[in-house]
């Protein structure tokens, strides 16, 4: 890494979580983005490689990671400073585990650490929603908040990002699977309905209010009473091959729950241990290999640490 | 009470809570109806007295206490048994704190203990809510819940009465207001959009989501922040005298927030102690004596018990 350098990662992470539209989110262990960071040759913060993804912005204005290590440089006078930063991308852009939120947290961290920790980890929320920005064109912190906090976030206002961190009730266990097609953010937005009826809105209130207090009192009975999204699913399913089937498949299997994460196309299932777990994944990985639909599928903890350096 | 005759208490309640329409409610203490039950001298259930509102209907099909009682006594065949009622109104109807919820409860509670108590107390629920819904319309336990269960309820379900009990942190008081204006439930009901934005949406959810884990957390300053309903309270405080500005006034005194009441005309403060409550009741009462509107309040714990015998 050269003199001084240093390596952080930065996990993928669950937006929405069926019931939170834009306000919850947890991280997920092992897969993530990294950054190393390190001194440059020149004035100013550089990005000096991307590995696995060449083809993103290097101008660090249009980059995640950049523009959110920036504002951080910026907010402290520091904009000249000589960094240089390589950014791994791990995991697939457009997938829906927050690719773009973990490259702005991991970023913004990376650089933090080097130049000394003059922000608390909380304090960098703000800088990385910036990043996240770029990317996504609003300013919510539905992925960025659990990549870089880790664990089971809400967000109770994105304007300000007043952030709580909720419990992870111990034992569960989260089921990542994404079949290989893609969907833009910005089409799976486009695709929402402006509006809600009131007894939607009702409906989906009963049951936001109901996993909260499930994860408090790690009950799981109620956290799958209460996994049930009747607003975003049912517009955004409609993009994802099968996905009334593989959820059927999914709570056949005793998941907990099973709804798209993020955008989509990556789905996830919340199980109450590895057996069942597994087999959710399994019978959904032979599922689409019999519609000859290519899919991934990963099973993890709710990663409770968010960024850290090695 | 004459032979084998028993007195029982159902409390006031506050549904809505804000941000929780049709899903949340608390129950205060001491405010709240009574029955009265005994041996009848006929067959069948019998409301003998209603005491203070003589003029509510004593047919036990178009009273909340009476069908509530009666579905219970349906349910286990037993409609014929001679059992007469008293009713005793403690509280004011139309007021929104809940005054035909209680009288559901107290009457299939009163009724329940009086035949040797073969229901548990939450398996009264339906029966109430069946009552409350010859008063209200529709079935909705966001007042019944609270006044049989106490304390502070989440209802994840109307249909299926999945009702989960909230904590009630500790030292938390209740002011309640009650001008003495009328609105029906009906009307107030009427007046709301049926359909609201997805950021309407999202930023109630936000708020609901903290209000809840600010319960299992104590922690006041976010269930202050969270106390915000951006959807009902803006429609319905058009009915109340200067709602505004004495919401204003409950929180220049340091409330952690202030909303109507289920349908209103009342409305409710919560604080983080009493001195704060009294201060809060003090200055709202003062206001509307200026404005020549006569105007009661309580301030109160939450109720931790709900229905109780004598």
């Amino acid at each position: 890494m050269g003199k001084n350098g240093l390596k952080v990662f930065a996990p993928a992470s669950v937006a929405n979580i069926a019931v939170g539209y834009d306000i919850l989110g947890f991280a997920v262990n092992d897969i993530g983005d990294e950054v190393i960071v390190r001194e440059g040759s020149e004035p100013g913060l550089k990005i000096r490689s991307i590995h696995n993804y060449p083809s993103l912005p290097k101008d660090i204005r249009k980059n995640t990671a950049g523009f959110a290590a920036l504002k951080l440089l910026e907010s402290l006078g520091m904009e000249n400073e000589a960094i240089e930063i390589d950014l791994i991308k791990n995991m697939g852009i457009g997938t829906g585990l927050g690719s773009s939120a973990a490259s702005a947290v991991a970023g913004v961290f990376a650089v933090n650490e080097f130049i000394g920790r003059p922000y608390k980890k909380r304090e960098l929320l703000r800088f990385a929603t910036l990043g996240e920005q770029i990317a996504d064109g609003s300013f919510h912190a539905d992925n960025v908040a659990p990549s870089l906090l880790g664990g089971i976030v809400l967000i109770r206002d994105n304007a300000t990002l007043d952030v709580v961190k909720l419990p992870a009730p111990l034992g569960l266990k989260c089921v990542l699977i994404y079949p290989l097609v893609e969907i833009l953010t910005e089409e799976a937005r486009a695709l929402l309905s402006k509006s809600i009826t009131l007894e939607q809105h009702i409906q989906q209130s009963g049951n936001l209010a109901a996993f909260v207090a499930a994860l408090y009192k790690s009950d799981f009975e109620l956290l799958s009473r209460s996994l049930n999204d009747c607003i975003i699913e049912p517009q955004r399913s409609k993009l994802i091959p099968h996905f009334d089937e593989v959820k059927s498949l999914a709570m056949e299997n005793e998941a907990l729950g099973y709804s798209i994460s993020g955008a989509g196309p990556s789905m996830f299932a919340l199980c109450s241990n590895s057996h069942i777990a597994e087999n959710v994944a399994e019978s959904i990985r032979r599922f689409y290999q019999d519609k000859k639909i290519e899919c991934n599928y990963y099973i993890s903890d709710i990663n409770l640490d968010g960024a850290v350096r090695y």
